[in-house]
């Protein structure tokens, strides 16, 4: 139901996209020396935290992520594996991006979905896409006390690509049109945007004139 | 119903102070060099995001912030509007702690309302209001990586003018002699409290005998 | 029901546990020159912040805290206290700590049930039961801006001992063992193995070949 309804592949990919984002936060713990409670805690965290907010906002508690047991094992096996194997993911680190990328894209489509069958309306159910796709990483880095990847000025588009998918499929749903065929070519735009923002260092605007203390 | 009552001139005030927050949450991370997607985010964490905290606490799900549209819209405005004009922002910058002061003042009676017309008893109901007043300039201290300003020893009064309208209002509804004209003082008296406090700057008190290492 | 059974005697070392993590929340206030309303706020985030995390993702809204009004008095009484005697709290400051450790004890185990009770699967009980001990204390870091004791890998094992609390109990519960002298005997495990972790500094492992420029 909430699902692009494309099967066992779909779904496949989308469990490699909370091992991706768990990955992701497995190594930023790794990286800053935090002891196995920690690489634990910023996998959850950064795997589920998006849909977790999102499934709170909507009022669909408790969340998938205490619903369905693989969600909360995945990411504490991908913490456990990236403890012992972290010189591997780090050389690894394409993969897992692009990982990354496809759990983006999914998602961005999912959860928008998710948000509209709950009845929330049509914008703000895309806001909850991105958030469903954006919200972990953000715990993740808050709780590691670095400035949110999402908001530096010297990343990549990453909320942007989220936006315009998440945007798609709502209005699709809204139209009455929305397809599994729509979903998935909603999520592959989002992907390949991504993957392009990372080729060639497309990056949001900033303020104009910034000011001169600008980073502190 | 959840509101003073007093229609159109207040909604006006109401929305100047959304707009009040989201421009503090905006131009902070501005001044921190972060892009769009960051200016946005602040911009919507501050202007919304103690509002959504007292919703999920008292379970009215989806929170206010994604069923109006304009609450989800106006913060959104606010922060493309200071990525291009924030010099003048900058300039008017007395201007917008008076609006936030105004945000200030009516969210606390206005957050109470809500809490206590949910069923929440008294003493709770007016910590919810003070949570909706302050919780989104937490929220946008913490993902900017800044000591909260509410907690700083350095700020002024703040959190106390809400307090104490949150504290008025709530024990005037509970004793049944809540009336839109009560609201309005009591909103009125934290407008100017909290103007006193930064004409004055009035303080909260630190602990007796601070310790040596104190601030880190 | 959602207690040991064990009437007065846990009620008054649940309380005791709510002031220790109050006080674990002041003092650090202090410590980092907050004035009386950041010390207030800390004090009620630690105490009361891992309990209303589990309440919000069981749905169970208002949380416990916003229901009782000791569970909201006797944190703000706590920093009060503090901001006038916090010399004498430092230096008692173990028995500070061993009160935390009965709280730890106490709210892996109710905290399990309570999400067990509220129909959750048992590993996912287990794990809001240590969301419960232990979210409090990473929010208090993360509003005081210090690294989360709770993933630091020079801090002694915290998560763990609750984790083997609440999964015994869980486990217990799923087998329709449950009572409350396994319950009482649970907890007193979960402090024994925290004591014993603090007097032999017992640390969870960090992840293998740590990188060079691991602490940032």
């Amino acid at each position: 139901m909430t699902t692009l309804d494309a099967g066992d592949a779909q779904h496949a990919l989308e469990l490699a996209g909370i091992v991706a984002f768990a990955l992701s936060g497995a190594t930023l713990a790794i990286r800053k020396g935090f002891d196995a409670v920690g690489i634990v805690l910023l996998a959850l965290l950064t795997a589920l935290g998006g849909g977790v907010i999102r499934d709170l906002l909507i009022g669909a508690t408790p969340p998938a992520a205490f619903r369905e047991l693989e969600l909360l094992v995945l990411p504490v096996v991908a913490a456990l594996v990236a403890m012992v194997a972290h010189p591997v993911i780090n050389r690894l680190f394409r993969v897992v991006l692009l990982l990354d990328a496809a759990g983006l894209a999914l998602f961005s489509v999912t959860g928008t979905l998710i948000a509209a069958e709950a009845g929330i309306d049509p914008v703000q159910a895309a806001v909850l896409g991105i958030v469903t796709c954006v919200g972990g990483g953000v715990l993740r880095d808050v709780v590691a006390r670095e400035t949110p990847v999402l908001v530096r000025a010297d990343s990549d588009l990453y909320a942007v690509p989220a936006a315009l998918g998440a945007g798609l499929v709502s209005a699709l749903e809204q139209a009455g049109a929305y397809t599994p065929t729509a979903g998935l070519l909603a999520a592959s735009a989002v992907f390949l945007l991504r993957v392009a923002a990372m080729a060639f260092d497309w990056r949001a605007p900033v303020a104009r004139r910034p000011r001169r203390a600008a980073e502190r």
